[in-house]
């Protein structure tokens, strides 16, 4: 198996990872799935390779078959020992045994996008979710997310918004996350959708959180020791309000201005990375 | 003429500013002409209100006629002393000795809407516009720009540029600009056309610079003291590379996503101010 996926990477001019950590990946959408597919063949390596048991919930999608079988098929053909879409479309469906046990056995689970707030709906305070959460954290299976898959990765989540606006209450629409990483406010599409405004609201709002805004084809990745890797395309930015002095945040209506005072922002590109303890990126 | 304002101001709800020192006034486009006017009565009032005599240059607009009118009445009825449209559409003109004139000894010049290549090619380097700066960085004179005549007021112009993309060079087109505040690069109608990643694209390859995105019916005014005052209904967002520890805006390729690590950002509001030499924010 590894010889195909050698033979093929090496005609896509895929570079295939040497590290193979577990790890949280947040990915902003939009990921290549055609050509080198760098994000999805880190995650296949992260995952354990030709021994990845791969889990794919497409929950967060209103075409859950197709877009699991998309997955499916792209896995299968790195050559992951074992894919299985994971189709919950009830609450109820968490708690199927079988589901259960490969969650419990398996070495990555892949959110796809769709509608973060669905997604939220079906697995919020499940034993399943718990169970992913908890093996997420504790670094024992690679967890990745994409698009709305990434937007759930906080405590507190973006779950719509616009743009076009200065920041205030209304470009953004918060609910809660799934809490796997609990200190961010994940925004995703970033600069694709000029999202900078509305990640800016939403940290005013949550000044004890850092925002994270990762642009499309572009993953995030948590390796476990509070520090974040950037790889793909584009740019990961940090909104950092830890120095803030003023903020209007908690106390404006809706539509009015929203005003921060000392904002440390860091835009990440490949290779970079951030200390999320320290609070300091570094260049990679 | 004074009771006249007063009595309008008061039907369309107008606060009428008390303070009347000159400025340079950076307006983000699309300021109130209708109700309250603000901003309009702000430039009025420190032009000298009843004793204005003001300039209003239209040359950014490809239509200086049908602009150029709109202001003049709006001034006029305001109670202006004197208003005058310096209608300049060839390089020539700007030295029409009763223009340069006007433009010495006038009290107020009024910078419009259009596209600022335009009004650069039209005043760069007359003795016109040499006048205009030494009066106005001199105090004697109030002046306004707002949208293109906004974005001509640093030494680095932004000619041009796009959104929906992560910082990159070729998302901000850079040009020369007037050169009436220097240490700025100013960028206009901020939030509302999503133009951070330009804003941040700008001063990623001119770091010596800050950077400043006013937004439409929002206004920076500048006193003379270092300091920036913001008036009118979005805010104005200051970024300043001040303590960056790295960047490639330099050196990056077209396209190639800039990164930047430390970067300062604010988001001023109505009444805050900035000090350009200390770079710190306070709340108004």
């Amino acid at each position: 198996m590894l010889q195909k996926i050698t033979s093929q990477s090496l005609s896509t001019e895929v570079k295939m990872p040497h590290f193979k950590k577990t790890a949280v990946m947040v990915i902003g959408g939009a990921e290549d799935k055609i050509h080198g597919k760098e994000i999805l063949v880190n995650f296949f390596a992260r995952s354990g390779g030709e021994n990845a048991r791969i889990a794919i919930i497409p929950s967060a999608s209103r075409e859950p078959v197709i877009i699991g079988i998309r997955y499916n098929t792209i896995f299968e053909e790195m050559g992951a020992k074992s894919v299985a879409v994971i189709d919950i479309r009830e609450r109820e469906q968490c708690d199927h045994p079988v589901w259960q046990n490969y969650i419990q056995t398996c070495t990555g689970i892949f959110f796809t996008g769709g509608d973060q707030l669905r997604l939220w709906a079906l697995l919020s305070d499940t034993p399943m979710m718990e169970m992913i959460r908890l093996r997420a954290q504790a670094n024992k299976v690679t967890l990745a997310g994409t698009s709305a898959g990434a937007a759930v990765m906080g405590h507190h989540m973006i779950a719509g918004g616009g743009s076009g606006e200065c920041p205030n209450r209304s470009l953004t629409d918060m609910a809660t996350g799934l809490g796997i990483l609990p200190e961010l406010i994940v925004d995703q599409h970033f600069h694709n959708r000029n999202r900078m405004a509305r990640l800016l609201s939403a940290i005013a709002i949550h000044p004890d959180k850092i925002g994270m805004g990762v642009d499309e084809d572009t993953c995030a990745i948590f390796e476990g020791d509070d520090k974040i890797q950037v790889t793909g395309k584009g740019v990961v930015t940090i909104v950092d309000p830890g120095e803030m002095s003023y903020t209007n945040g908690h106390q404006v209506d809706n539509g009015e201005p929203i005003r921060i005072h000392n904002l440390r922002i860091h835009l990440l590109g490949y290779g970079d990375s951030y200390d999320l303890k320290q609070r300091a990126a570094s260049y990679g």
